[in-house]
C-alpha cells in the first residue's frame, strides 16, 4: 500500500507526530501535560518508588522486516520494556516513544508500528505520555522509556537471592529463538518469513513468540507485592545470563536441575531435530519470560502468586547454592552453566 | 590515542557498561536502585509532579565528529533534555543514557562522551540513574531521557498565553547557527575544526555555543516557581518555530520587533558578512534559549527572576496579540515570521 510520495522524509515530523496523536486513546487524569509540549507531566501514585527504564529495537540487530511486520517491530518495542518494569515487581504506567526514521520509511509503517504499540499498552495499561522523532540516515530504531511504580520494600531486585532459595522460570524456554530460527530457514524459500507460518502449530507458537512476547506484567507485579520472591531478573539477555546476573550481584552460585528446564514443545522439536543440545537451547533463550529465586518458607505466597496470575505457568528449575559455581546436573553428572547471549557479539 | 582493537565490537557491552559505572559520582539517597538491575528506582519528591522528556542525537544529522568532540557530544545530548524539563519550569533529577554503537568506534569516544555528560550532570545536579547500550548497524545515537519534578501549578505549559503579554528571550540569538556555519566553512582549510576555534572571539564563543549550548536550567525553574510566566518553551526548533508553538497552543498571534531581536555579536557579524538578513538568522537560531510570555501584571516577578539568576540576560522581543497572525515589525511595516526548522529537512 505504498504510495509514491507517501514516506516519513516527505511527510516531515509534525505531520508524523499528528499523524500518532490522533490515534492515542485518551489519557487518565494523571497525565497533566501529554504529548505536544516541551515535556510530559504526570502525577506519580503517591507514596511510591518510581521504576524507569529504556531499551531500544534497532532494525537490522534487533528486527528484520523479512520476520515481523510494523505491528510486531511496535509491540516488541514496548514488551521489553515492560518486562524489566515486570523484573522490578512494579506496574507500568508511562512510556516515551523515541523514533528514528530513514527517510524512505513509508507512513504506513508508522501507522502499524503505533497499531502494535498501543495493541500492549491497552493490555498492560500503559499511557503513552510523548517522545521524540527524529531522522536518521541509517536503520530505524525504535527508542522506548517506561516508567512505573512499586512500593517501598516491595522491589524485587537481583541481589536479594540467599543459598537455600529455589530458583523459577515463568512459561516455556527457547520458543522465541526456535521461531526465529524457523523464520531465518524460510528466507528464500516458498514461505515468506511475515505472512504464512510453519504448518505444525507448536512451531507456530514459537514464531509468535518470537514476534510478540508478551511481558510477565502481572506475575511481575504479583511477585512483588506479596514479596514471594527474594530476587527477579527478566531473560532478556537469556536464561544463563540472567542466572549468572541474580548469582554475582546476590554473591551466590546456583545449580540448576537440567531435566526441569521447560523448554517449549515447539522448541524442543526443532532443535532436536537440528542435533542442538536442549540444555544449550534452553541457556540461551530470550523469551522475555521472568527468573526468580523464593525462599523456601515462602513458598505458600509463590502458590498464591500463582493462584491470581491464572494461566501463567512457573517451573522450579534449581536452587541457590552457596559456592560461586553456576552448575546444570545432568542424570549423575554436572556441567558448567553455558556462556550468555552478548550485545555485541550477536546478530537476529 | 586509539589502539587497535580498543573499540566497543570487541570490548562488548559488558566491559562498556562496566567502564560507565566506574567513572559515576556517588549517588543521592533518593536513587533507590542505581544503574546494573533491570530498572532504576528512585523516590520522587514528595507532593511533586513528575517531568519527563526523551531527546537524541543522531551522527551525521545532530552531530558530525568533524566538528565536536566525543566530550561536546555527550553534553550537548543530556543539554537538550535539561532545556525541554527547564522549559517545563521543572528541575532535572534523573537521566537514563541509550547509547546505540557501532562496533568500530572506540572506546575511547565512549570515555569522552561520558566525560562531557558528566560536566553538565555534575552543573545540573542530574544523577545517571540507569540505560541500555546496544550494537547498531548504522549511525551513533546518543538517545537520552530526563525526569524532573515541578510543583503543582506552577508548570510552565506552552498554552497559557494571553493577548497583551509580554513576549521574552533568555541569551543571544544565532549563536549556534553561525558556530555551526564557521565550522561549515572550515572543512578542507587550514584550521580543523573540532582543534583551532576562530580568531575572533565573538565568533569563537558562537562555535562554543554551538558544541555545548548551555541549558537555561535555573531560569526556567524559577520562572515556574514564581509563577512569573504564562508561557514557555525553548528554542531548539528555532525561534520562529517557539513562537508559532506558542501561538498555535494558546489560540493566540504574536507580534515580534525585529530590532529588539539580542542576535550574539559574533553571530550578527558573521551573517551580515555573508549577506544573511539578520531577522531570518535569528528567527531560524536554535539556541537552546528559552522563549517565554509574562503578564504585564507579573513584570514584577519576571525582575526577581532575573535578579536571582545572575547573569542571563532577558530580553522582551514582542507582545501577544489577539487575532492569529504571527509578524515582526521592521521599521514602519511588518513581514510575516519565517517559517521555522523541520528535522526532516534539515541537516547538521
Amino acid at each position: 500500500m505504498k504510495s509514491p510520495g507517501n514516506d516519513a522524509g516527505r511527510a516531515g515530523e509534525h505531520a508524523i507526530i499528528g499523524r500518532i496523536l490522533g490515534r492515542l486513546p485518551a489519557a487518565p487524569a494523571s497525565l497533566v501535560v501529554g504529548p505536544g509540549d516541551d515535556a510530559a507531566v504526570w502525577t506519580p501514585p503517591r507514596g511510591s518508588l518510581q521504576v524507569l527504564t529504556t531499551d531500544a529495537l534497532v532494525e537490522g540487530v534487533h528486527f528484520d522486516w523479512r520476520f515481523s511486520s510494523p505491528a510486531d517491530v511496535g509491540y516488541k518495542a514496548l514488551a521489553v520494556n515492560v518486562s524489566d518494569v515486570a523484573a522490578m515487581g512494579g506496574a507500568p504506567h508511562l512510556a516515551l516513544l523515541s523514533l528514528m526514521l530513514p527517510p524512505e520509511i513509508p507512513l504506513d509503517t508508522v501507522d502499524g508500528l503505533m497499531d502494535g504499540l498501543l495493541v500492549l499498552a491497552a493490555e498492560a495499561r500503559v499511557t503513552l505520555a510523548g517522545g521524540n522523532i527524529t531522522r536518521t540516515c541509517g536503520p530505524m530504531v525504535i527508542d522506548m522509556t517506561v516508567v512505573g511504580s512499586a512500593r517501598p520494600r516491595k522491589l524485587l531486585r537481583r541481589d536479594g537471592a540467599q543459598p537455600g532459595d529455589f530458583i523459577y522460570v515463568t512459561g516455556a524456554l527457547g520458543a522465541s529463538a526456535a521461531g526465529l530460527d524457523w523464520l531465518r530457514s524460510s528466507v528464500g524459500t516458498s514461505h515468506p518469513g511475515t505472512e504464512a507460518g510453519p504448518g505444525d502449530p507448536a512451531l507456530a507458537a514459537c514464531v509468535a513468540r518470537y514476534r510478540r512476547p508478551g511481558p510477565r506484567a502481572r506475575v511481575g507485579a504479583l511477585l512483588g507485592r506479596n514479596r514471594a520472591a527474594s530476587a527477579c531478573v527478566d531473560l532478556s539477555d537469556g536464561l544463563a545470563d540472567a542466572v549468572r546476573q541474580v548469582a554475582a550481584a546476590s554473591g551466590t552460585g546456583a545449580l540448576l536441575d537440567g531435566s526441569a528446564l521447560p523448554l517449549h514443545p515447539g522448541a524442543r522439536a526443532w532443535f532436536a531435530a537440528k542435533g542442538v543440545d536442549a540444555v544449550e537451547a534452553a541457556a540461551a533463550s530470550d523469551d522475555y519470560e521472568l527468573l526468580f529465586t523464593v525462599p523456601r518458607r515462602r513458598l505458600g505466597r509463590l502458590r498464591a502468586v500463582v493462584r491470581e496470575a491464572r494461566g501463567v505457568v512457573v517451573t522450579r528449575i534449581g536452587e541457590v547454592t552457596a559456592d560461586g559455581s553456576l552448575e546444570i546436573r545432568e542424570g549423575e553428572g554436572r556441567r558448567q552453566l553455558p556462556s550468555g547471549y552478548a550485545h555485541f557479539t550477536n546478530t537476529i
